[in-house]
């Protein structure tokens, strides 16, 4: 049963708070040099009765209809290793 | 400046209801053969004055102390390609 992975993450024009509070976080904590941190979500789906190239597909599919918002995001979908 | 990718999720024992109900939802929408699904979170972080092997090790430190909760989450770190 292939495991597929999606990664969904806001476009880069569109504004990530979530993503500048971890960066503030981690300055306050003393980790310097981090020149940006955005955050998004990650997905891990096993599909039943697939290839991995189909499984890749169905979930590209799934992705682009309930997973990911078009409108401000993006997503990448890929085979877990 | 490498950009290093943080994926951290609930442990496989932690009930996910997040999944739960991302799965409940793909199957009303008529995808079918979708054996489980967990959902986490996503990072993209840029480190400054790094190459990528160092990069790595400091963003591990910084998932381990604060991207991640490790008593209920594992977390992966990797190299964006």
């Amino acid at each position: 049963m292939p495991r597929v992975c999606v990664d969904v993450m806001l476009k880069p024009e569109i504004l990530d708070p979530q993503g500048q509070a971890v960066l503030g976080a981690l300055g306050r904590l003393g980790y310097d040099g981090v020149g940006s941190v955005r955050q998004g979500k990650h997905f891990e789906i096993d599909v039943e009765d697939a290839d991995a190239d189909e499984a890749v597909e169905r979930v590209r599919a799934m992705a682009g209809t309930l997973l990911a918002n078009p409108v401000i995001e993006d997503f990448s979908v890929h085979v877990a290793t």
